[in-house]
């Protein structure tokens, strides 16, 4: 773990003198965080541990992290924001996703870095140079596009117009000023137009739900119109969807959040099948190679005003992507793979 | 988790002064302990923590503490019962339940609350008053009735006389002298007449069975004659429940326990697909609002003389329960809903 | 758990003064090694502690020990290996499976006995002398077999040559210098000759991928040619395998490992939905009785020159094995049941 | 350890079945707790461990437990008592002496045996069953005398009358029903009747004082006058002490508390001079053979009204002790060594 | 502890919704943090825990943390001055003493409050609003004095001048802005204007050396002139003085520092006596009432400029104190008693 | 503590691929045990931490590792033995001093470094290359002298006729195969001729006594006749030493053990006073510049035949060491400094 450590550090650019800070938590890997305080000591950059209260989440129902987005240890905390700004590289052991606070640091031109699956998965998916160079790449092409389009065999005929916000790349490390990036990682993703989206999604067997983190046993169809999926139907795994997300009692949850596809060769589809359902916030799932990702919640994240704290990332296999008739995804193949043997 | 503790402390009605004592074992999680500890100190009551040892379980094939009902580590230990007859109020971290010691303690008139849920569930689960006033109502409607029916579109048509054992409510605190209660909960149940119960249970793609904490995947049909379970028929769940229960080797196992209906809006069908198997022990399942709970094996807890060390309990969605002909519960709707707007 | 070692101990022949050398790393459990501890130095034993630094195995994408085989903590070890080369006893809590320095320590003379499971599982599958008993029996009959011929109702239909390489025994403790075995078990397995086994297995509904620990939930069929599985087909879980099976990019993977059947009547198919799926490595579904087990990977620990990092260990309830026409096992009943009442 | 638990618990007749309580607090040594714990239940015992929380000492400068008798965690915890009252055989591991609580105990038939010094220290002085033969000679002895009277080199010349109080022995277990002891220990000793002790003690330079657990640097020299040290004269380290008994303003700290000698062939004077101060409460200092030991503070527990949370022992090297006149001990040495070889 | 810290907090005034960041290291005591965090929060405070890497102290001799004075875990440390300076409170549990970032750091408005002595010691110590007004009158008088005067009987004949350097007063908790205390404490204190103190300082059998944390054993006769102790004289205790004072080679480390007197009633001289060494860091020594406290070392904390990493505290017994020639103290009595029964 | 290592194994010739192994047991400091582990691999060496149980020193009156010599962990522990004779380096954390087993390991080719003390001692006394030029360059001398003769100021007057042992060194690393040392140390020693020392050593006020951990306050003579401490006289000091020495029941403990003088400039003898008794084994008393270190106790060690469990270190100060009428240390100063500076 120290030499993925060193790794990831080398890559995020980290120098001596540099003052980095770790964000920690109750549930912090404490051999993540030991081989990270290691790891940053012989860059001979300066290291705070800086470990927060938990806040009550009394509406969670998961006690995974991604899956609920409200008030963070960080809301009102003037001395933890203030550390974080003064830093230059912040380590987030703890999972501080989508708040304000977070963008505020970010503004400041600290660089931020998630890890927060277990080691063992951290050692597999270490990230690389070119990792970023082909998640940039597709990056760039979503940035242009003005329509995705995605269909699958299950029956999924979806349409996001795009434009209104940018596309953002998520490579596994953080190396430029203000960057926010999640190891392991491997993405690019956007959000449709506010309001836009429409069509259908068939979520088929062997799909994916997270935070469940379970692989979808019987079809689960969503009429999407207007930006929001007006209603999810299928057999128990739809309606135990609903019930779900009928808990957090939110219309805003029910809306489209980001889109985009999955560029990590070494996350694999099948994984999630190996761990504890809570042993893992599910990074092979979102990564694997060739997924459509969505997700379900806020895009605040990605410029919008709207905010939930019900957030489900749900990548599908097998689905054609296309950018204004383009297809960068053919049936779950990623079309750019000559280019990356 | 502090406050949690103290809410469910002052609903039952601890003084400065009385004595609690704390059972704690292996299993106890270490935040509810000292949680428990620090709260019971605020409020001037004398705390003892009990640290009770294993005892062999040599037959459990389950690790879940409601699963196996056997002999407990009270049993034979006049020292640890005499502790707990002098105390006021006794915080079962253990799980204690369903012990011939327990009555005796009982009976002595002091309190006993259960509490083995994770923080995250305890938290959310926090008990109230109104909580216990819609569970004493549907209690006092069930202590009258002489027959439960239930039924459901899945196939289920099941009659339970009544009359033998009276009901049991537990919604959540300890509040008066001699109650057993658990904490999180919010039920009613009783039993039925010994040996009378007959019918057919369908248990429908959904359902859930404890311990094995999964949802049903195919339809799992039990005919019920003489107040048991005589056929268990369906497909590999079926198998599975039958193997499970085979291990016991005891023909008790099969007979119809508890029944009752979930009354606890803030528990979910779904949170059991979110945890670890093992992270939980089910209290979402059997208290969600609106389930038709039933199990199989004892009814000494209800003043019978069945005893069995095997316990399986299963909630099912989408029944009619009604009384003397009166449906409280239809089509998975608890029938007192406008009175608790 | 003391108990349970003694009678452990006590089987595999422990002598006052031996040397007993207890191998641990970071996920042993606790609660076992100090049992070990206090056990073995009941016997009047020396014991040591080895603590052996975890090696990265960066490919793994489960985390279970049986299921990645590749260099072990003892690859170069001069130390480690002279240590265990001069101990009676070995107890691995560890698990150094199917490598090579483990054949070296054995063919010194050493003892050595697998101890992985949870404290629970372990209590329960305590092994006897009436299971080594049965074992051998069975391995014996194994050992004279020249063809393995195992049908199911499922549409298994798989033969396998024999005569290449010798039966082999598991009972669950090491009572002879050079002996090899692990606690909990019970069964006998054998490997088909190189490259001869064909005809196709169809994985049932209910039966068991390892290290997956899940059941089969829609049949997967596979085509056994060569000796090697050429084709995997059905719905997810097929996809789901094959995609597993895939990131290890070795043929070698796909042929078939060891064959063998269950002996263990404390054993339970069903006991795998209990647990957290990596609270165990499995030994209920390997071990219990009637089932046949197979394995895809490396056929080094039998005595052939095939090695993979890959091993999936697969269990399915219902067939009938039969050795040159006869049946041992039936429809998943061992044919042995009267002389073990 | 477990060995000398063993010795302990045999010489205290526990038997299967009886039910022992184990006191544990947050000083007890996690060695001593483990070692009771597997000790006992290999006696076939039932084994409760009942952790008390602490209570505020405000006043207590020392923190060893023998210097300050106040309240204690069972002062009014009905629950505890009652757990104390039904056992056979509490084992004391955080140090509850001199309470009512506890005469209400030992009233009841219970045994206790306190043990709160390091393993070391424990393993060393395991009780012997000849131990228990010379102390208890040495009480009778003591029992039977009018007058102690206490001479040294150094000038001490001290008279206690004796008779109203009975003789206590300390051997180091808990053999009789309500008896007390404390392992380790090997003394004998009393309280001179009420008021009546009068005289000259002079510390030497080498004796010592507890819960200083120092060597004398300098002769400090006390006159006694019915029943109470009135001046305490001498250098340094007798302004230390009058320091120290100034803190507890309590004009009761004064008076003469228990008188004996020591008896205990295997503690030694030295043993003080080789531990951190606070590693131990200082056995050896009050049990090595022939040491006169006195003590300043109450005399409750032998029976007298006279109760102060000041508590001092000083074993005094050196002495010639004479009952009625004839010497016990004469110039350190027990004249009873004959008997003992 | 929780009340203890509660009632400091209060007298620190800490208001609902201010940021309290508690500075932890290795050797933080786990009772005093854990204690502060839930007494913060009770208040509805948002709590940081800020746990700061140890750096290298190499030329250190003792482990206390009050005698080696060099750079700290703040030196270039930027986001962790930041997260400090936007704090409302600091609670320090590791010991940044006298560095310039707390200087930085108080001067933004900062309270910060030291709290490192073992948790008995503080609960006994807990400081209350009459201290402060004690400490402050006297220090009010402090800071109008010219000249300060000490004498004894052991031969002390001292003489500082002053006004150059302003009054100290620590009284146990932060309740100014900008202010800075030390739980335990209660003490004025200031610095003899530089280079001119001058005379005899002897140190009696009985007077204190800190970090030594012994009592002196023999006199030590220190010479003064023009600031500095020029001659250290006596036995072997001036000789092990000397050989710690020659391990830091630096002639600044013989300069008087602070001087003042103590004021704590319910700290006492003779309880360092009954702790281990390295378990206080000696403060019922520097607060006990009516010592005479002087140090060696720096004098930059009350404003001047030489700093040293070599810090002696020396409380006297028995001085008399005069400012201007009026006695403040007089044979070790403070002459304010009058006001203070 | 990394870099410490780094630098320890470097000046030990760690090469990568070399097998390191680390004797740890129940006292081993942590944060030494996982500097040692990163620092080992660090080297790309493979590392083994053996973890020994404690034996039983029933006899022990101290808990200081350097002062009872008796059967270790070792004995009769083939295993052990082995893997440790297997090593290039064995890094012994727990202490094995003195043992049969240690010189068979050594005589393998092992190198064996010892490292006990708490970290802050070993990381101001890291070792430099110096240090062994120093050391050697005495240790030549000293293997080449026929006599030492000892004199002090306070009396001592002690002849020590050399020749039938070798000259030892201590420089704190183990740079050869075969060899011994200890980090920190820094000094050379012998033993004399058996049975052939004569003369008078004086202990006087600040000398240090090992185990016992203090400073010598009163001397203490030691009359020395045919090798052996005839006669002990003094104060309570002596006492106390003799009452220590009376434990083991053992002549042999009275026979001149070791000789030599320290060499360590960064050691000094004032240290011992700054920390917890029980917090160091005393090597700054042992390696202090200029000492007469010698001892009493066995002399296996140096190759001759006596051996006794009991061993006490004496460092003496201002004495002058004579080789064959060349003194080497002139008054507690070493005569080489001139070459050091």
């Amino acid at each position: 773990m120290i030499e993925a450590w060193k790794q990831v550090l080398t890559l995020s650019k980290l120098r001596s003198g540099q003052v980095v800070t770790i964000l920690s938590g109750a549930d912090t890997h404490p051999q993540t965080l030991a081989a990270a305080l290691i790891a940053v000591q012989s860059f001979g950059a300066i290291v705070n541990r800086l470990d927060l209260q938990p806040i009550n989440g009394e509406k969670a129902h998961s006690r995974d992290a991604l899956s609920y987005l409200g008030t963070t240890p960080l809301t009102g905390n003037r001395a933890a924001i203030a550390a974080l700004k003064a830093s230059d590289l912040v380590l987030d052991l703890m999972t501080l996703l989508f708040s304000a606070e977070q963008h505020e640091i970010l503004k400041a031109g600290v660089k931020i870095l998630l890890a927060v699956e277990p080691p063992e998965v951290l050692a597999r998916l270490v990230p690389t140079a070119d990792d970023r160079k082909r998640v940039l790449a597709a990056s760039e092409k979503l940035g242009r596009a003005k329509l995705m389009h995605i269909t699958s065999a299950a029956g999924t005929d979806f349409y996001c117009p795009l434009g209104e916000f940018g596309p953002i790349s998520e490579y596994g490390f953080a190396d430029e000023p203000g960057r926010w990036d999640h190891w392991p990682s491997g993405f690019t993703l956007t959000f449709p137009n506010d309001g836009q989206a429409y069509g259908r999604i068939v979520l088929d067997r062997g799909d994916i739900l997270l935070p469940q983190k379970d692989y979808v046993r019987e079809p689960i169809e969503m009429t999407i119109e207007g930006g929001y999926a007006r209603r999810i139907e299928g057999g128990v795994d739809a309606e135990l969807l609903r019930d779900y997300m009928a808990a957090f009692n939110d219309p805003e949850a029910f809306a489209i959040s980001h889109i985009g596809w999955g560029l990590q060769p070494r996350a694999r589809w099948s994984t999630l099948g190996l761990f504890n359902r809570e042993a893992t916030i599910g990074m092979d799932a979102r990564a694997f190679e060739g997924n459509f990702l969505f997700s379900l919640g806020p895009n605040n994240e990605g410029g919008g005003n709207r905010s939930t704290t019900c957030h489900i990332d749900i990548p599908l296999r097998g689905c054609t992507v296309e950018l204004d008739g383009e297809a960068v995804v053919r049936d779950g193949k990623v079309l750019d793979r000559v280019a990356h043997a």
